[in-house]
């Protein structure tokens, strides 16, 4: 009956649960710099797009068909679907979409995509409450800085030992930012946090099903009935994150906790959030950012003889696919990924297309391109020459891919990539009408016209 | 980019996930003895006795409280309320419920409560789909198979890390059982399981919190939505459960594989399952049932002038509060304990009321209580003496006490039991015929009926 433990316990952890939860109750609205609040409504419009983009795929689909058996209330707009649920399944429904194309945003510290449980649960919260644009962008940044903090801590043991640390970070963002939204005082949301805190969702052997984007999709759920549950005064232990048998120290070995709670409120995570412009691995961006730029500077697929590419050893060792058969295989292609930039300027999920992917063009000018290692070169850059048939050599280095932190996405090419996702399901013009909702969050009285544009007219 | 991870990993793991689909999907109906069946009925029992006992606390009218925010369709009965909701809100609903008391069922191995996460699932979703009693009862068996199993295999690490075994096993036995019920084919079972592993569900810190009897509940929903999302072909790994970056090796480092396949199909965990006697602790248990035994015999509070208590030092370490303020604190109490047994011949959440707790007569009982250590006395057992005034000795010896799997609780013990818990909410007669619908599960068309003497006929 009694037994000693043998797994090691900090019982001196600070009172994370507390802090976090006064920090989100009490931080003022808009208490950061223009360019924190910027980044919010950029996470914001990437997020969305994204969501838009994969709402009519087969995930969502069969996820939406099991919500469906529920009979759900009509409370709230899946994005990019004309069906209307109640605001935990929107939640739910909209985090799996806005994960599905691999798409979205990366904090690159952690590789916590941060936005699909946060603005997931945010969207359709503040579509049942009437709550301000205004409101949803201060929860947004909150909800976001507790995720990737809390991430911060456990990083990297908890995702080495198999934690998709998305969702078993994202229910805390979500709660936090519920809470927030809810206008809960510091001791409810520290509730919020607590309930959130026995429910960490995702192992990575996963990866490569739908339970991958289901991850973010539970987390926002989960987040989102966790403060809703506070707020009706249900209780949890207001030591939940950092207690020996709280959360952290359950699922990670590695617990940092100054990562938790330095500079709270003076450096916000969101800062250091990223957007993929390639709807692919991290590795290969260079490498289609570089023939995206030739063909920026005339270099037509016509005009090859030969692309001879110097990359550091890890690109080929995890993207060396030379002949994909199929879209998901091209993901892992850095020679599809070459292909890809110099014929389209772009790689979004079209030019991954099965379709793209095996047309006897790309698959010419993927046998064009010569990879060779260069372990000089950094894994973040890439050195592309064009041989052209004429003889001429066009060379481009990248240091840093666009979408890095060191060059990020500028908004024209968040709003191109964003067009890319969601025009085939909205239309342009829709899309560009969600564009500047996105932009004007911050002023919006409420999220009714956003969401109007979000949603699809009729059945799609 | 690149990190070796330095987190061992088992790569040779048996096909878990495959194995459980398999069995879950093809084992026929009613494949085990009598005797298994039987236990079926009584853990079904005991679990409907404990949720219509608690769903009137507030920590039911908390959860309902959030859940009524989505405006649930009418869909499942909650037991001991008027009110309905949709299927997926009433597994997690009842699950609360079932735990409250923290009076249901124990799977002493693993110290596991099965029945919270897969009944609560079952019910539900039986109601929904006009299941027979029959499937239900084949269904529980099976479901509670899989949790008790992948437990088996964790445990202790898994508990003593900081899980609470029963919501982090309970998602897996509430899949397991709701694809079963839905006919799911094996295939379509391992995506349930699959999707339901990325959701263990709760931290021993929330103990003492309403968050504790969320882990049976939250399991229960998990469970049952991951079976209808795989029934509407959403997909998950097939080895979810077992493959290095899977649930059992991400959230336990001892996973003794074969503890999960061992003798499956002939030998079922439900055989395994005990229920509480007493609304406490187990380890005062031994202690109540010998002060009953006295009363049984005779032995009024007002003829004693003394109680011997010989335990073992664990008893008195874990459970010594010489004089308890209030219910919770009598929980610890083995002094309160001998009172109320030697009072009432029981100690049901009644008699740990705070009024009954500070009642002077019992406050005078319980000091007439002397208990000593004594170390060669089984931690399970309890000796006992009743000096009476007229200077009489009256010795009981309890070797194990009743509701251990030595000496099981007589069904006619399990019934009195239900009634002290579900009286005060249903009233004596529809309590009564609600087990009689129990014990008659195994024939029962279909769930209506039972549902129907579960639920409060109005607003109570």
């Amino acid at each position: 009956m009694a037994r000693n433990t043998q797994v090691a316990a900090d019982h001196h952890a600070p009172p994370i649960t507390q802090t976090l939860a006064d920090f989100v109750a009490k931080h003022p609205s808009r208490g950061w710099s223009d360019a924190v609040d910027h980044e919010a409504h950029r996470t914001f419009l990437n997020w969305a797009g994204c969501a838009v983009g994969a709402a009519q795929h087969d995930t969502a689909q069969a996820a939406l068909a099991a919500v469906q058996v529920l009979q759900p209330a009509a409370q709230a707009t899946l994005l990019g679907r004309h069906e209307r649920v109640d605001v935990a399944s929107a939640a739910l429904i909209n985090g799996i979409s806005s994960h599905t194309f691999d798409f979205d945003d990366t904090h690159l510290k952690t590789i916590i995509h941060p936005a699909g449980p946060v603005a997931s649960a945010l969207l359709a919260l503040a579509e049942l409450t009437g709550a301000s644009g205004r409101a949803l962008i201060d929860a947004l940044v909150l909800g976001i800085d507790v995720s990737c903090r809390v991430g911060n801590a456990m990083y990297p043991e908890h995702y080495d030992r198999g934690w998709h640390i998305t969702g078993s970070t994202g229910m805390l963002g979500a709660a936090a930012a519920c809470a927030r939204l809810l206008q809960l005082d510091a001791p409810r949301t520290a509730m919020a946090l607590g309930i959130a805190a026995s429910q960490p969702i995702g192992v990575r052997e996963q990866f490569g099903t739908m339970t991958k984007p289901f991850h973010p999709g539970g987390a926002a759920r989960a987040g989102l009935m966790a403060a809703l549950m506070a707020q009706h005064g249900y209780t949890a232990s207001s030591r939940a994150l950092e207690a020996p048998r709280g959360m952290m120290q359950t699922i990670s070995t590695k617990n940092d906790w100054p990562q938790v709670t330095s500079e709270l409120g003076q450096r916000f995570e969101i800062s250091f959030n990223t957007y993929k412009p390639f709807a692919c691995g991290i590795v290969i961006h260079p490498s289609i950012d570089a023939c995206a730029q030739l063909r920026a500077q005339g270099v037509a697929p016509q005009l090859v003889e030969r692309i001879e590419l110097k990359v550091h050893s890890l690109v080929l060792e995890l993207t060396g696919k030379k002949e994909p058969a199929d879209g998901l295989q091209a993901k892992f292609s850095v020679y599809h990924g070459c292909a890809a930039g110099l014929s389209f300027g772009r790689a979004g999920e079209d030019e991954f297309a099965d379709a793209i992917v095996n047309r006897a063009d790309m698959v010419a000018l993927r046998r064009k391109v010569v990879a060779t290692v260069d372990d000089s070169i950094d894994e973040a850059s890439a050195d592309v020459t064009a041989v052209l048939t004429d003889g001429r050599r066009v060379r481009v280095f990248v240091e840093h891919a666009i979408g890095s932190l060191a060059r990020p996405m500028s908004d024209a090419q968040l709003e191109a990539k964003f067009h890319g996702m969601a025009d085939p399901v909205l239309g342009a013009e829709r899309c560009s009408a969600l564009i500047q909702a996105c932009w004007g969050l911050g002023q919006a009285a409420d999220l009714r016209a956003l969401a109007a544009l979000g949603a699809q007219a009729s059945p799609g």
